[in-house]
């Protein structure tokens, strides 16, 4: 989810001033705790400063909305187009990716400007729509938004991992949840009964109306042989215990290239573990923490997903088998702990959850599926610059779904496929198991 | 297909002394042409030295059969292991492997003797055996049959980059096939019905018994709609055509990733191919040779054949419709141009091919699909050093189907699955279109 | 000049506190300019951030005086001394420094409070002595302003640099002065008789008393030929000829190394240097200005100034030579443009200067020579984490001589020795030229 | 020594025929004990295939006197110019130096061929001059058996590297001398007298008459103070004691980029050196043998030279020093352990060496001296391609004096100037500690 796709519209949208505010107002509000300097670091490639993501979402709503449809539009500076496009060669030549963290100007304080220039131009160009259901540009608007949460997310995971390679460790917030070292409910394993099922975005069976991205079309049919599921995330403590056989050191579970990244990296545990005099720490959102033994591990590459399922006598879940499993439970999603929690991190499951549901399929963390990000059959991408939003990146990536606790609630679906290289690990990312019978 | 995977057994073997003679001689013949020097370097990561696979291939039966199950066999020499496991971890330490190019000792002559050596103790170990239909290290045996088989293949095309990187431009060969430039006839669409198919090795479904990897198993179903595939492999000629429309400078056409390959490589061509006064030529195993315009084209990455079916309007299958293709249109795998043929490049299809079959399905170009190389599903990696044969590589590779002018014709199979990164040009690699209906 | 050197101390220093306390209001000047966001950033490695500049001089003093001298003095925090120890082993393990432009925090403000803290003790720590002749910490409070004197040109050349990449091209400074497109006068060659010469850090001949680094130590003898040197430095207009002549494209003026990086780094001209509609510009403290062609060329690394000798039948000055010469013309070193100036560029020459006298020998621009950065005959590096300051930087980077632009007055001597590998560009460097006779 | 450098001839040669045919079964006859195989390989930059140093000295014939002095003269092969070039950029477009062992063409043989064509010519151009002194070709001749010879000392050391990076550990010859555990004599420290002194090639002085590189001139003078120097060369014991004073774990004897190598590389020892079962072995031309602790030690860089000297409380000489130390004792060269000793290894002082001379100037092991490889004062270039052997180098390497155990004994001079990067290890180099009064 390096960005964000081509949308697609299901149903007339309302209420667009308000829904744009509210979208506007949720990234500046995650903003906020920052200082200027916080914004203006890039600690390794994947990871954008604050004031880019900031900036580059203003780009977008100029870009791709008011430079086309707001009549006499004047660019609120002619250079920004350069600074501020990710990747969309369409759009013309760019500041190197590698090179986001060496600009220092423009400074902040100029970027909320912009932001404040464009929502302003915004409010125009929205005025004579209101809630009409016949606007030009209503694919856009709605892409602009959903471009906005994706941001959202990457900017709660990459503030995370800016203050985390500070040797100062400092909290992004102070108000930590008390540590709940209470033990999670043992998992049970949910049966799931296979066949040709369908997947993709489907407002008429359950998939809320408005939008989805391009990547989940067309809605195809697919064979599936029956598979069980397990019915919540892989805790710490059963991590743990992954560790603790010898995990990271045996080759056997792992695949050739994570082996090779387990060596050359080091790596003897999720990103942000830190073991302290025998103990293990956590850095968080809210400054090191010990270790929550009944939460959902986090912070793992697809490669440490796959291994921990190999060590367990599992698998991880295929994206169709993920997607027809969460439309045979069909859980509520806003019960999901989202961005909107404000816990910025994946919670323990109630030790008296119902062994019979599927616990946490929304939010938490992001679940590995042992899918690579391929396009659908039929798939068609956008003509135009936005064409680029998600057909190019489908190689090489791994599918991961369900939303995390860095999610913004309305941006998830059902049908939702996010997608990250297998050794990615500053997302929320977890595990859930599945087998076959 | 870095090297070859677990073995599943499913018919007795007879002739064994005799077929092991005959692999192992027809490994000797690919090398004959070469001098000393050439079996030395490794101009890149990819490319082992041709003394290496003949060494390697060699451990692999004293390692899996004579060191187990010959009675008192004596290595031939203790460091050889240590030199020429290629990645075994389950083995112990190894060179690295981008260290092979510098191993001038053991000399050429020393590894023939090993393989004479292994010969006469592998003659030693067969001799009880002769047809017998209950031979305890049966499937072993097939595998390191097929294992050099892999070889054979990487052979011919590491010999082919070896010599194509010396500014001689030595031929491997100096009786060239006369180029044809004759027009290949145009292509045709043959309509595939979908539904749900079955893929995977069956024997009893068309299948040569004997043996396949443990990649191709189990047999499973999977759903496709109905899809059209063209009758033939895309042609040089047509391929021409892309580069003329400007297919290079294009990003639209190109997966991110590619595109970025493309710009950091300065990529203007397949490999091989030289441009000389307004001509294109291509470096063969014959030397220097003309551009053969209705010859398939080959040495292409995974990128450049999808970019290619995109500017087409078109697409590559993905590995269940090219396997559910090649057994409705079932063609007979023999007529196919293989290693045997001595062509060392794939051939122009015949003018007055019939429309209305599906040729070069097997043999000439090892076809890209767009599936990713995944576990099939309830794949189970066999136990000890075997394991690591296939299931480790089952990331961030891409599936190609059907076998090349460099596979022996023994070694292929409907079923079979071999695979590659994404920008990997060295290998007989060709494109076939497909589209939806 | 990546850092400072041990302290050597001739004469009874005077005033410490009001001394201590223009140094470092100096320093703060330099960064007055600057927003917080240009405090963090980092490019390249060779250029640190602002902020970490601020924070290091102000760790030397806590360290090497506060620390020792102040009792009871307590850290201002206890993990500075990891984030600003720049490159002393002696005491303990740092930030790498390719590492030091990802850290946001602590904040500006913070360090600001940390100098202020530090400044507070530290006057503290003066006020007993005044003017005594007799204080323990004489030598290492000497080193502390000289160190923070280097910093002060570290700050003004690494600013420009930040800057400089910032697609927006903004300026530290508005008010630029008016562009001088004036001739330069014409140079002269100004004989020097050689024979044996004594160099190095002499007050009894000439030094001004107080202090000087160990690397000018000891004062030894060393001969050298008659040679002549320019009575000025290389101008702009002087460069642009050899540029114009091929100069960048004939290998035969290069050193085999400089001749590499011109390739592999497309160098055309000095670093700065834009070519925009058939003019060249420049980037300077006040933004992009017209290149004045009377001024000295600077921002050349060591290989272009040797290339430009070769061009021009000349050669660079040793050391020695520069020295020698130096002392025998005895300019007024108070005369240079240095930091005080605030011009942040080498001057022209006024086209009225003598001929006969040496000009520009101090401030302008560091003065490329053809010497290594080595040990004086005899030389002995201090004790303790005060000998990692000069001698372990003794190999592989050539001698400069006389100071810049951004070179505080009172840090300057005819002894001298700055020091940089041969390809550094950054710093305010230009060329004099030499000649036998 | 990448090569070689502009001759400069000061008396007529005689018997010019016999020299050359000399020089070239002298190359031949080192390696002579190689097979195919070992000729090819490249496992470093630094190391370069013995088949190409083979045909590039032949080339240097063939380019710099067959092709401009043999009327009628027809080139081998035209390619040969392209694969043989070393770094002549007058002379056009080449192999990149990384890729030299990535050509298995041409074989051993035809470069043999090679060889034998261009000596076979080379006689036909010397057949007129004979003994004549007045020859046309005279300097270029002899330049061409200086550069063969230093080219023979680049294949001893380079056929060390390439065996030695084998598993198998394969010997070069068989006939290793017999350990001579014995002890050396203790040092002593010579004492030279200061002044002004001359240095450069001077056959009017002692200098044996014939030819020098360029780099040897202008002969000149130069001032040192009194000094002393050790009387023999730093032993295998004697380094032992260093290092197991913690010597390589130690910062503070190291200058600050060899410490960084000594933490990057992992350095604990020389080159060569492997501890097996609590004793020390080092790979050399005769296997893996016992060290020689009497035996001076070899194989290190200048930092390791540096580290030494420091911790030996003495430092390294300067090229100036050293030169005039070798001048005042004067040792007999022949009597040096030279390349004709077949002995491929620096050799034990004998136990009654006397105290008041000065051992091993000559031979064993190139000595590092503290100076940096740069131009004598007044130093001209040649014209032409030539210009390019020496001068281009002249910039962050270090001086190297007196020969090793593989210089042949008629290629050294008491003006020698050697110079490799100060990080190189491959040569035989070695340590004589000097120190001031």
């Amino acid at each position: 989810m390096l960005d964000s796709p081509a949308a697609v519209l299901t149903a007339p949208a309302q209420n667009r001033a308000a829904r744009y505010a509210a979208v506007r107002s949720q990234t500046a509000e995650i903003c906020r705790p920052l200082l200027p300097e916080d914004t203006v670091v890039q600690p390794v490639i994947d990871v954008s400063p604050p004031k880019w993501h900031l900036a580059h979402t203003t780009w977008f709503f100029e870009t791709f909305l008011l430079a086309k449809h707001l009549p006499g539009y004047q660019v609120f500076h002619e250079q920004y187009a350069f600074l501020f496009n990710s990747y969309y060669n369409s759009l013309g030549s760019r500041v190197n990716r590698a090179d986001r963290g060496t600009l220092s100007r423009p400074p902040l304080a100029d970027v909320y400007a912009y932001r404040a220039y464009v929502d302003e131009h915004m409010a125009r160009l929205l005025a004579p729509y209101a809630d009409a259901s016949d606007v030009p540009f209503a694919e856009l608007f709605e892409l602009g938004l959903q471009h906005e949460q994706q941001h959202q997310e990457l900017l709660v995971t990459d503030i995370k991992y800016i203050l985390s390679t500070n040797p100062l460790a400092p909290a992004y917030r102070t108000d930590a949840p008390a540590p709940g070292n209470a033990t999670a409910p043992p998992p049970a394993w949910l049966r799931v009964s296979g066949g040709i099922g369908t997947i993709g975005y489907q407002p008429t069976n359950g998939d809320a109306p408005g939008f989805c991205f391009d990547n989940e079309l067309p809605v195809h049919r697919t064979y599936v042989d029956d598979f069980e599921l397990q019915n919540r995330l892989v805790t710490n403590a059963e991590y743990l215990q992954f560790m603790a056989a010898g995990g990271y050191q045996d080759f056997r579970h792992w695949l050739g290239e994570g082996w090779d990244l387990v060596q050359a990296e080091g790596w003897q545990a999720p990103l942000y573990w830190v073991e302290r005099d025998g103990q293990w720490l956590r850095y968080t959102h809210h400054g090191l923490q010990l270790l929550d033994l009944a939460a959902p591990v986090t912070h793992i590459s697809f490669y440490e997903a796959d291994a921990y399922a190999h060590w367990a006598g599992a698998r991880l879940p295929t994206e169709a088998e993920w997607e027809l499993a969460a439309r045979h439970f069909s859980p509520n999603i806003e019960n999901g702990n989202f961005l909107e929690s404000s816990r910025f991190d994946p919670a323990p499951l109630a030790a008296d959850a119902a062994d019979d549901e599927c616990h946490q399929l929304f939010g938490d963390c992001w679940e590995w599926t042992y899918s690579a990000y391929h396009p659908y059959p039929g798939y068609q991408k956008a003509a135009g610059a936005l064409g680029e939003y998600n057909g190019k990146f489908m190689i090489n990536q791994m599918v991961l779904r369900g939303g995390s606790c860095a999610t913004p609630v309305s941006h998830i679906r059902t049908s939702y496929r996010n997608f990250f290289h297998a050794d990615k690990r500053w997302q929320f990312s977890g595990i859930r198991l599945a087998r076959g019978l």
